[in-house]
């Protein structure tokens, strides 16, 4: 399964500010793809402190790296500084990019969302790319994403604001990265175990996984109590829908059979 | 200023399945407290990535790291293992922690909230702590918490369910981190600018931090709209609150005069 890792760029996640839903809402995106999140991380928003959580990711044998924020036009929007350093190549102006941010600040003034159309020094920065990137349109805001095909792997770079990340992904990521992760599966079933005590649920758990490699099995976090519950959730990804749904049913199964008290 | 790292495990989050609110919590109450949390971390869950994650925050210069999730039962609660590697010590029952444990079950024995009051190896398990380590009474839930004491800095590691997390954390961390960190004070103000421009924002802001040094201004991402007015958040932390309110408020009165238009 490919490793994808997320990098949410933003100091206002670290002064808890702003809760980070972004990087929830790409771990759902990615796993319904059938391809695995391998770590998440919230640098300071600081070029070098950017570049190694890039450089280490693909260390990690991430093939795919999405990173959401900084991509602003204020001075501590750093993240394709960032993206540029790890990478190692320099920040150009891109003209389709240039172009885009021109148009779109050309219709912010015409909507009175802005006082000035002009390419002020702190807008053309959204254009200033990692040499050899592709621009992504932002269907909503006017900083383009940014797509970057390496050996190792890939780079996308996302705006920060949920409502720019969650259409650009959209439109822009998802064709690209269904293609580079394959066609994929992802499945998953929630089963109401009708134990109270992790603690013995943990055993079961750990039998069926290993009998049916393949499936992932979780126990949902929760409190003690009389009236708990426990519930799991199984889940399995690969190729083809109908191999997966045999495995978790299989698995389900076995569980379920597990937990029936034999008289 | 202490640097703090916040490292948090469970697959869970990864897959998409819960969303990480224990590092937004944990962020705004360290940064209350004068301190700077540097990084968040969800590694995998898996013992070599979390000791890599805690390594890697020592190597950053973290003088505190807090790890939360992986202290339960299960197999897949692999934090102390991970946390005893990368400290370099074996695990070993603690018998205050095993006693600990067993009163726990005992009593949820007696509140029928499990089956069975024995001390199972599952149950055994999160009595198991890095040689050395302090265990921390966990006020709701069976898995005390750990308090490691190190050269280069000190561990917390806290379970992951909120509800057992955040009464740990007040009772049994924030004494210990006011003494580590030092009495500090911590202040931030909001001020609604009027412009709907970020980009020209971004300049004024420039200025003002290159004059005041000490305070940090950050714009709160928004949309773009004829009706959008931004807001900026002003921060200051240090040893004492009054220096630090003069400071905000210098800080506060030049951009408010940077934003009145003269005429």
């Amino acid at each position: 399964m490919k490793r994808v890792e997320i990098i949410a760029i933003g100091r206002e996640i670290l002064r808890g500010q702003t809760l980070d839903t972004n990087s929830h809402w790409l771990a759902r995106r990615i796993t319904a793809l059938g391809a695995r999140v391998g770590r998440i991380v919230v640098p300071d928003d600081e070029v070098e402190a950017i570049a190694q959580e890039i450089r280490r990711a693909f260390r990690n044998g991430a093939e795919v790296i999405i990173t959401t924020g900084g991509m602003g036009p204020t001075f501590d929007d750093r993240t394709l500084e960032g993206v540029a350093a790890a990478v190692g190549v320099p920040l150009e102006i891109d003209p389709w990019a240039l172009d885009f941010v021109r148009r779109r600040y050309e219709e912010f003034y015409r909507k009175g969302f802005v006082d000035d159309p002009s390419l002020t020094p702190q807008r053309e920065k959204m254009a200033r790319l990692p040499k050899g990137a592709t621009p992504l349109p932002n269907p909503v805001g006017a900083a383009p994403g940014v797509f970057i095909k390496m050996e190792e792997g890939v780079i996308f770079s996302l705006p920060g604001v949920p409502r720019e990340m969650k259409p650009l992904f959209e439109e822009e990521v998802l064709p690209r990265l269904k293609e580079i992760l394959g066609v994929g599966a992802y499945l998953e079933e929630e089963l109401d175990t009708g134990l109270k005590d992790e603690s013995a649920l943990a055993q079961l758990i750990e039998k069926v996984m290993k009998k049916i490699p393949g499936v992932y099995i979780k126990s949902k976090p929760t409190r003690f109590g009389a009236d708990v519950s426990l519930k799991v959730v199984l889940s399995a990804a690969g190729k083809e829908e109908a191999e997966i749904r045999t495995r978790l049913s299989e698995a389900k199964g076995l569980l379920t059979s597990m937990l029936t008290p034999s008289d």
